[in-house]
């Protein structure tokens, strides 16, 4: 197997025109000086948290922020590790050069070993040495093929012991852990496990995951999430485009996104399909089977009252696990499951609400809906045709008010599409390859200050390069601690970790779609941004939810300490008594609003 | 429902410089003087069923190919119709700009009626006047948006009455009908029929499909096919990218492509996957299920042995139908039910054979062999899902052999795709919009120089436009007699008809294939085109089968007329004796050789 990994590939015009794209550098990680500077110690974002969290990371939380500006830096030797955790995202391959150009910038001596086959190369020691040969065919190309990955946990003692040995036998200064959600939780446990050790390796964590849901006040965005809406957009246009010539399908689109609805929202702010079922709406709203059925017929009675016998409608594969009685329905059978209840006799035994919806259910959803849980006990999503139930239900429910009389229109035709894996392995967007490109830059600079448990961030993402932000966050400050469950995944409660961030109902993306969620569903607004572009108009486009989100957490941190250093200034002793009474009835009033705000009671989820 | 043709869309920044680009055209065709060069009279490619052809089109069969190359054309006053036919295909839209752009060159008083809604606009006589204005959202962008398009015949006596009183009503020079084999055949009928009622509507046809098995001596290429075969190579290379990052599945992917394997082998050319099923492959061996099956297994078992627990694997939708014993099985389904017997009780009524094979398949391939069959007589393809039944077995055969200890390896793991709607809809390639801009172009010719029932040709289509030989064949030129059918699709024997062209087993792109299908199966020599570029490297790639194959047969029919010439011109009464003796024994010796070639006996398939 380890033959095949890092073996030069044969490439396309394209893919070679790309591979001789280097990515520029914001102006404070040009040069080979480059300072860091440090912000105020970090809290959590939920301050009931933050005590269970200081306690479980003694070593790591509470640690300042930094930012990245230009000048001064020694240039220690440093041997570095990477590793792929979890799923491929576009990308992935830029981080790693990134990385390994920083190191041979500041000495040609430094060593970057990547770990073959995902943590499990980790655990066992595998590596190969990147190089700047081994990198030529993969820069600014997609897949995770230059390392490989197989599981995506460092989670038991056996497995962090080995991750330890490793990095001492191997005398690594700085493991580079790239992935989403789990695998920064994971980096952060590593960081601590290694403090209390006193191993000097320190861990970083690169948020890379097409999910998206790797958000927080100091992450913007992840590697690989505009690829994956790009590709996808491309192909719900396609659809789109082929809805609007023959007049006579609705195609029901799933796509990614797990415990989150990113995916799915950016791609209709990108190509306009005439409706999307986000999760977290049905969640909120509490809509049940029968409510969501309701929806999408009346909309395509609506839709027939035009003339209009054609149709999109995208839902993120999550969707089934938000719908209430379906998610009771799921918890009882996995409860059953886990008791070594065989599939055939389950349904025999549920409680009778649930046994009547599952009988309610189509025979192919109801062997779908018997699936062993995942690790994470969530279901078996990937697998769960929610696209074929809603055509299914739909369609039940206008021949029936066809044949009542209510409904006057044609027939209903459905078509179903799961756009699951079309996208992961593709050439990534330019800006996932400039940004994953300065994430592994920023990796370099935490390492070389010397950081622990950190997660390179890069904001200020929609403006161009030269005005991006490059810091590092504790990823401690981005744990959020589950005070209840609503599965039996008990074992979450109670544990800090980073969480994946749901969609914001009230945030400025979602409000976008409401505004034309209208015209979306009856005007045929279609979209479509095209096939992703290397060159020419439409290469620099940015994701929609990025530009319209008013973000940059990490500038306005920054701001507020010039404001403060700023009265410090003004306010010295010597000034006179009425710029200090004014400064004390300001500063007063000041830390009234904000300590009421941020008293446990009233906290928000983050952002 | 008309309301909806001909708006402006919203374009995206990429539709916006896609908008703005205009095809080049081959120097035959620049300037407003076009000459029409007449070449010999044509024949049938199958000798045998030349004299069935002439017999049903005595109007327009036999007439000679025409050339087109610039100097002295009369700029007649022209009202020309036009129509999509059948499925969508990317490059349809530049057709119509093409010719309108023609037809406005010669004669701003030229007028171009779009018939709304495909063939049932032309019944009901439903148009919209192409403008510059309406036009220009629909330049180089993908779909049948601006007409619309529905049934794809124009056959029974009503229907072509109805085409004649709207070409007659409407005062129509010309009718442009946009499609493929089916829709072809269709225009030529419609020729004869107006020549015998002296109608003065002249019919034209244009090569749009995007199977790509509209292909014969006088057409190297469809509109479409290279757009189809980019957007599905790129997704098959995210696919397989995908495979070599996660090591852990088989992807069986079914594409387009129901009577030909076309696409399935030129997508196998660009993204270099682990195998390709080719419908005609499995027709000429006579494999069965269970051959396939052990194919594949001993496939997976091979790459196992050297570690490999991922791969990829193509087939075209039309396989199930090539499968002999499943073939004869659906015939007897088909035949059930169109004797009325619901499918609930076929299984029953089956031939002992026939139901033991129908017992041994899984219910999920049951019920969708139970669908009732299309008009043309062949299963509801895209409905069958041939990628899972082979998953199915091949699973089922893995573990067999684990239990038996012939296989060692790891479990084996199946993701099934069915890429069928996905890329139909898409934006097309630069060749596609080229070429259709070019064939509107040529059918302005042919209308203009008053020929009927015939194809607007290009060829020598893998050099640059610049070198592109426009012309036009007579449609009967093409046609064959079919005197087997396997099936009870009795209707099509005996009359003349454009088929689909099947793949050439022994043509020099299924021979290249050939020679690497080792090399593909064992070593992942994976290759990613990349998305379609419009600009930059890649844009201007062209198909692999279109390159490989060694056509231009217009372009050699002009050269044999040179010689010929040349030969008439040597031997002018005067000539020495010797000349002449010598003319006399070399064409002796010529015309010999090609009686016994072309005498029916041994009459070969087209090309």
């Amino acid at each position: 197997m380890d033959s095949d990994f890092g073996i030069p590939r044969e490439l396309s015009d394209l893919q070679k025109h790309r591979s001789l794209y280097e990515p520029e550098l914001p102006p404070c990680l040009q040069g080979t000086t480059v300072r860091v500077e440090f912000g105020d110690a970090t809290t959590a974002p939920d301050p009931s948290g933050a005590h269970t969290i200081s306690r479980s990371f003694p070593h790591t939380y509470g640690q300042p922020l930094a930012h990245f500006s230009g000048l001064l830096q020694k240039s220690l030797m440093l041997r570095v590790g990477v590793v792929f955790c979890g799923r491929q995202s576009p990308g992935g391959h830029n981080v790693i050069w990134g990385l390994h150009n920083a190191l041979k910038i500041h000495n040609p001596k430094n060593v970057l070993l990547g770990f073959l086959g995902g943590s499990e190369g980790l655990f066992a020691q595998k590596t190969l040495e990147i190089t700047d040969d081994i990198l030529s065919t993969y820069k600014n190309q997609g897949g995770y093929d230059l390392l490989g990955r197989t599981k995506d946990q460092i989670r038991t003692t056996e497995q962090v012991n080995a991750a330890l040995s490793t990095c001492k036998n191997l005398k690594l200064d700085g493991l580079v852990i790239i992935g989403g959600v789990t695998s920064n939780t994971d980096a952060a446990q590593l960081a601590e496990t290694f403090a209390e050790a006193k191993c000097q390796t320190k861990v970083v964590g690169v948020p890379v995951t097409l999910n998206g849901d790797l958000k927080n006040q100091f992450v913007e965005s992840n590697v690989g999430f505009d690829t994956i809406c790009k590709v996808n957009s491309q192909l719900i246009s396609n659809v789109c485009t082929d809805a609007l010539s023959a007049e006579k399908y609705y195609y029901f689109i799933r796509l990614m996104g797990r415990k989150a609805s990113h995916v799915a929202l950016e791609c209709t702010l990108q190509s306009h399909p005439n409706m999307v079922i986000l999760g977290e709406e049905v969640a909120a709203s509490k809509l049940t089977l029968f409510d969501l059925t309701k929806q999408i017929c009346d909309a395509v009675q609506a839709r027939a009252e035009k003339d209009k016998y054609h149709g999109v409608i995208l839902l993120p594969e999550g969707l089934i696990e938000s719908i209430p009685e379906v998610y009771a329905l799921l918890q009882e059978i996995h409860g059953l499951l886990r008791q070594g209840v065989s599939a055939d006799s389950i349904s025999s035994k549920l409680s009778p609400w649930a046994s009547a919806l599952f009988e309610f259910l189509p025979p192919f959803i109801k062997k779908q809906l018997l699936l062993y849980p995942e690790s994470d006990d969530s279901a078996q999503l990937s697998q769960i045709e929610t696209e074929k139930l809603l055509a299914h239900l739909v369609e039940a429910e206008m021949n029936k008010r066809l044949k009542e009389g209510t409904y006057k229109g044609k027939k209903f035709n459905a078509i179903c599409h799961f756009f699951g894996y079309q996208a992961r392995g593709s050439l990534p967007s330019k800006f996932d390859c400039d940004y994953a490109y300065v994430l592994g830059h920023i990796c370099y600079h935490v390492l070389a200050a010397g950081l622990n448990g950190y997660m390179a961030t890069v904001t200020n993402l929609k403006n161009p390069v030269n005005k991006w932000r490059c810091g590092a966050a504790p990823i401690t400050a981005m744990m959020t601690v589950k005070r209840y469950s609503r599965g039996p995944g008990t074992s979450s409660i109670g544990k800090p970790a980073v969480h994946p961030y749901a969609l914001d109902l009230k945030g400025k993306a979602y409000e976008l779609l409401s505004q034309n969620a209208t015209k979306f569903l009856m005007d045929d607004l279609y979209r479509n941004p095209g096939p992703l572009q290397f060159d020419g108009p439409g290469a620099d486009a940015k994701a929609v939810t990025l530009c319209v989100e008013d973000q940059d957490y990490m500038g306005r941190i920054k701001k507020l300490q010039e404001y403060l250093d700023k009265v410090r200034t003004i306010v010295k002793p010597g000034c006179s008594q009425d710029v200090l009474k004014a400064a004390l009835s300001a500063m007063a009033s000041v830390t009234d609003i904000l300590s009421v705000m941020s008293s446990p009671s009233s906290a928000q989820t983050p952002l």
